[in-house]
């Protein structure tokens, strides 16, 4: 490409969205925002700026390195936002007393990382949230993972093709202590487990060393994490704790939800945020598991980490990014238009024919796109038959004259007669 | 307010959108995107981060000036776009070649301003934008009326709530040159009467003259902008011009679309932006013409100075914010939730019951808040009589026994059995 080809992309990372990628977003948002509703979540939003303080105050993992922070014209410390949940927190705490808790809210934010740019990573993505506050019943993390497989569902993924892999951080913490490690180092250890597969093992003990876990340490926590079910962890622990109580009741919940065939305990899935305490999960297409569909988990600390009261809540985040790519492997990805009808004249004189037909469609709620000067024949047909129509009208001399229409149906290859609409306006 | 408090608040300017907003605005942006798919219009995004190069290359008025730019962490320079049209400029000149023109493209963009803030100003709003591009017809401004006064019809805004302020700068062009005002002059001249009204006609003088236009144009400018009928112009030009023909067909273009009683000439409507070149209009509250409702008009150099090739245009921005003031004022707004159903149990041994009942009616496509923990009876139709809700079921060990399910609909006061749905999973 020409430099002055280049000069008319996007910035780095960034993505424009042409008609044909504005449908498959589409598509992929309004199954979000169907799910989210069935399961009696309310939307909420907040502006993609943010202070910087208030992304801060959680503390300090990768994330808050890869802000897009900048100053206003007054010196204020803004920023794009990484993430949603921090500002959820600040608009539940602005509200504490006000709202009826437990609240069950959804949003679709845009978010920004700066990264290094890795094949499928973007600088922004958009993120379906679910979030669950004050409500410390496991079915809250049943209904978020309901909600999500449903809106899974709605995008034409089967239940067998993705499985959600779920742990508890308090589980992990249990083991930990049973090990004898400081409960100090089991933050470090959770975001070094969590690069799991991201980088090599080695990187991860060096990790752990890092951050003042012994060598030895280190194989206890990769063998920790090789423990392949609820019931070995069980065992490993001497016995059932409320932690281990938890998961097993989650899992007989999700039964009830039909969805307990998805779901799949795995002690390594620990999510690469701070703030989960509890129950965290993780989806993956089942057939590879690559990046995570969606995740979450939950969080017990976050509103008071940003100066409210503490509050238990669950939360999910189901990116745009993964999905998509997902949807495009599986079917090439033929996203149709809904029906929409071409209409177009022959002559000058036809135009106010054409209008008063469009006008009438219109007001019948379809949806229709008007040639907005005569066209040929052949040009008009041309145009009707690329553009994702299913219905074609065209005006010449002869449908003035008698006041009759030629509906085409652009699938069915046939046609069906109307009156003209009246021109007279 | 605390100081706690205060911190909870968003940035200064931003907007937290709660659920209860979040239903007005989702109100208007259903309005926005039905309109604009029933004319035809199909959808594109793209990224709120632009680079500051594409916004400043289409010359400086004071969209510039307040424009909120930073650099990424390798020293680009980026900016929150303050509109999207130099964007949709990028996106067209860059698929110049596999676009089949006209486009008929609208967008429901993010935009900010850094600006002094004022009652109903804020740093950010939601734009939707409608352009054609690539149509000489005057068909492609009447379209786009008809698609925002459609929106309007669609929110319960009558036509005779709203007049469209019409006119020229083609026209106006042609007015100062007959006052034998230099071209090079004219930018200027535009952007300053675009100040009346919001500014004091002295301050306006004022600008003029630093500008280089003599004091006594300035009165003869503010004569022009006084003149009150198309006809009036045409007198003053001695006869017809492209730019009056151009006018007045598209009055008569509006009267097929049934607008036209909607729309008026007004010589004073100038727009603040550089790059209109033809036809320009503004819509304002019929009663209270404050702020613009919308407003926009025929732009034919946008792609050619952000360094594309020559195009002309067509194009819409209509706010969120005034409209949303004007709905609120309206009707106070009684903006209802959909039909959602309330579910809840008595005790713990009901929970599957519950859940089972509210998996039968999300299939069926509602909308279920259920209660994520038994509650007493009290406390459940409390909540399901407060929050929007149209249906409730409770269900007790009664329900559980006979396995009978009473669905009470909230609004009539009116209550049907049905069979209590399976709970074997």
């Amino acid at each position: 490409m020409t430099d002055t080809g280049q000069s008319f992309q996007p910035p780095r990372g960034m993505r424009d969205f042409y008609p044909e990628d504005m449908m498959l977003r589409e598509k992929i948002f309004n199954a979000w925002k169907t799910a989210a509703r069935r399961y009696g979540f309310e939307q909420y939003d907040s502006c993609v700026v943010e202070s910087l303080d208030i992304l801060k105050r959680k503390g300090g993992e990768e994330i808050v390195r890869q802000i897009y922070a900048f100053q206003d014209k007054s010196g204020r410390d803004l920023a794009l936002r990484p993430e949603m949940t921090p500002t959820l927190a600040r608009m539940l705490s602005a509200r504490r007393n006000a709202l009826a808790f437990p609240i069950k809210w959804f949003c679709i934010a845009q978010c920004f990382r700066y990264e290094r740019m890795t094949k499928g990573r973007k600088r922004e993505h958009y993120q379906w949230n679910l979030d669950i506050a004050g409500e410390e019943s496991v079915c809250a993390e049943a209904e978020t993972l309901a909600t999500a497989a449903c809106a899974l569902g709605l995008l034409g993924i089967d239940k067998t093709e993705v499985a959600i892999h779920v742990s508890s951080r308090a589980l992990l913490s249990d083991l930990l202590e049973k090990l004898q490690i400081d409960r100090a180092h089991h933050a470090a250890i959770y975001l070094a487990i969590d690069k799991r597969g991201k980088i090599p093992d080695e990187e991860i003990t060096a990790l752990l060393k890092e951050n003042g876990i012994p060598d030895g340490d280190a194989g206890r926590i990769f063998d920790l994490i090789r423990i392949p079910t609820l019931e070995a962890a069980v065992e490993y622990l001497g016995g059932a704790t409320p932690s281990s109580d938890r998961l097993v009741e989650l899992f007989s919940t999700l039964s009830r939800y039909g969805i307990a065939d998805m779901v799949k305990f795995d002690i390594s899935v620990v999510r690469g945020l701070n703030y989960y305490t509890g129950i965290v999960f993780e989806a993956y297409d089942a057939a590879q598991s690559s990046r995570a569909i969606f995740g979450g988990g939950r969080y017990d600390n976050l509103l008071q980490d940003i100066g409210g009261e503490a509050m238990t809540a669950v939360g999910m985040g189901f990116g745009d990014v993964v999905i998509a790519d997902l949807l495009a492997a599986k079917s090439g990805m033929a996203i149709k238009s809904d029906s929409r009808t071409a209409i177009g004249c022959m002559e000058e004189s036809q135009m106010p024919a054409a209008i008063a037909t469009a006008e009438f469609f219109r007001q019948q709620g379809k949806e229709v796109d008007m040639a907005l000067r005569p066209l040929k024949p052949k040009a008009f047909f041309a145009r009707a038959g690329n553009g994702g129509f299913t219905e074609a009208v065209y005006i010449g001399p002869d449908e003035v004259a008698k006041g009759i229409l030629r509906v085409k149906n652009l699938l069915e290859r046939t046609e069906r007669q109307m009156p003209l609409p009246s021109c007279d306006r």
